[in-house]
């Protein structure tokens, strides 16, 4: 891998964000490395910081720094989030449409018993649909938990969580939103859209991977998925991520910033969408999802003719990082249920996506060498054929 | 917090190595931050870099590197390790002492039932006792699981873990051992302690916070505590920590060097027994577990007629952090189960440990002031009493 590289799957990962690296190097250097739960001095620091850390994050979305319990990550925050204590009465279901990450469809089925919700052409939660399920089980006795996104990490539509949680409270049913891809380009208020529990990742904001956090809003409980230590007020045990977690909360005193969400998402939206246009300049090539209502920063488009795979390979050789198929079951190359639920082909799914450090530069690459790479595998395609 | 500082707490958390600390900045500054399940150039580069750490722990310990899943640290391992599929015909059941770690406690009670193990008065497992509930229970129906800690968290006391793998072997029972105690203070070879499953956390020996694994040896097989992704065969979902993995490969590497762990713990003995000396020439100390077969870097002793948690904080005042009680539950003040198990008084113990950063001044620093400390505490007792 030599020469200029031009990233655009930040919708997988965001490269380290300046004060992040900043907040990482100087724990590292600080010589302070204590276990936050310990009562000495070295101790003290450590819990301080990471109460200023959570309180950061807390800021961000408007809810209360109790509220947020830090994990490992978003995948272990959906995982938690499905162990919500059951209500009394409540069936061991939950509610979940197959838009919904692996991490929390799994978590879901593994749960209890998981009736499938609908969704439109552009992965998005039909509530007619949903309204219809949740009134067919008051009778049958409700869910434990509806799931619902925040923001599709394929194709980036943004789903309709205010009408989800409006809808599920009325029958009292709790909702989880995995807002790890919506999370700094999407503005949350947590005020507003009052979610029982929120999933989040740092990883994808240009935080360092192995932190996260799960919000659990009162009423709502849940059960930890790691017992042990007392950590996270009983509710998560391991000692705290201390480096990860300054990390994540410098970068979300940033996000905190007037605006800033707001003016990150139009650049985004500026970039990702020439990107599409320089996409769609090619035949044979459609937007996949909902080019309006979307995370700003993520494209998904459908090349006809050519193996995705190959299509990123191509452009990784032409210097260009971008990624095919669901975000995390690219391991197995299983097809994504997102993309079949959809009804489009997902072995011609490329995603691009852009963030914080993206550039024109990056657009103008990938609008110079997208073409070449496709018109030369098709070439390729039609010589052997 | 001003002043020297001497931390004594390395049981707990043991301070950043340079080695970790440079693999960490390496990556910090690298640029290439790409998920490591990701087919483009970046994303190799990470998945190689993880590959190698993965070997490097391994390599530490004698198995091979897919016997390796990556976690989020000890807790997540031993929580991992509970959920051992069981063999068919075994009862949801496992053994345990209460000398095991609460993380092993409480993931081995939320399994299934848990018959206890008997300890003596250094907190090291009747063998005994152990033959003959796994001769009574041969006939009502095997455990799933016998857990065994490789060294004890609180009084260091190390556990006749080859004779217990033996013993459950013979029987047809998985052994999962808890080494996140011993690992580079004991020399760890699983290709002669065949254990099954091994959990591993990496800041206890001078990695980050956040990362750990666990080793599960053919045919053992464990059901997945968090799903979603692919990530670890399918072990173990959610993207690695890659910092904290290379930080932690480049410890096992340090210490697979020859002789290193056997070098460091002929080091470690040196001090704590100069620590133990110092305590025990203190009228009224007692040392608590085994002061021979232990863990070398750990003392535990009680001091009678004060509240161990003064000696914390007057030890702290003095510029010297040591702890009390176990290690995990000191958030809620609750009395030790090790140490109640042991038959000692838990609100008297103080744990004093030390690691690769020690030197001859903690040591000393230690000696000069746990006297004045423990004198002015008594005296405050006495004229108050």
């Amino acid at each position: 891998m030599s020469g200029t590289r031009h990233y655009l799957d930040h919708a997988s990962t965001s490269p380290l964000r300046p004060e992040a690296a900043a907040a990482i190097e100087s724990w590292c250097g600080s010589g302070v490395y204590a276990d936050p739960g310990r009562q000495y001095g070295e101790g003290r620091i450590a819990r301080d910081a990471i109460e200023d850390a959570r309180a950061a994050v807390a800021g961000l979305l408007g809810v209360r720094p109790r509220e947020v319990i830090l994990t490992s990550g978003g995948t272990e925050a959906a995982n938690t989030a499905s162990s919500l204590a059951r209500p009394a009465g409540a069936s061991a279901g939950a509610l979940c449409s197959p838009a919904e990450h692996s991490a929390v469809r799994l978590a879901a089925r593994r749960a209890g018993r998981v009736v499938d919700l609908e969704v439109d052409g552009f992965a998005r939660l039909d509530l007619d649909h949903l309204a219809a399920v949740l009134e067919a089980s008051s009778d049958a006795g409700p869910p434990a938990l509806v799931h619902c996104q925040w923001a599709n990490h394929e194709v980036g539509t943004v789903q309709p969580v205010a009408e989800v949680v409006e809808l599920a409270h009325r029958y009292g049913i709790p909702v989880h939103v995995d807002a790890c891809v919506a999370l700094g380009h999407v503005p949350i208020d947590l005020g507003e859209v009052p979610a029982d529990l929120v999933s989040l990742s740092a990883h994808k904001i240009g935080g360092p991977p192995g932190v996260g956090a799960l919000v659990v809003r009162r009423p709502a409980r849940v059960t930890p998925l790691l017992v042990g230590g007392d950590q996270e007020r009983g509710r998560r045990a391991g000692m705290e991520n201390v480096p990860g977690v300054l990390a994540f909360g410098a970068i979300a005193r940033t996000l905190a910033a007037p605006c800033a969400v707001e003016i990150a998402a139009a650049r985004e939206r500026e970039l990702a969408d020439a990107l599409l246009q320089a996409a769609l300049a090619v035949g044979g090539v459609a937007a996949y999802g909902d080019t309006e209502v979307r995370a700003p920063h993520i494209v998904c488009v459908g090349v006809e003719g050519v193996e995705a795979e190959a299509v990123v390979l191509g452009l990784d050789q032409a210097g260009i990082a971008v990624h095919s198929g669901s975000a995390c079951s690219s391991e197995a190359f299983e097809p994504s249920p997102v993309l079949e639920a959809m009804g489009v082909d997902a072995r011609r799914s490329l995603r691009i996506s852009v963030g914080w450090s993206s550039t024109e530069a990056d657009v103008a690459a990938f609008a110079r060498r997208f073409p070449e790479v496709v018109e030369r595998l098709r070439e390729l395609a039609a010589s052997s054929a």
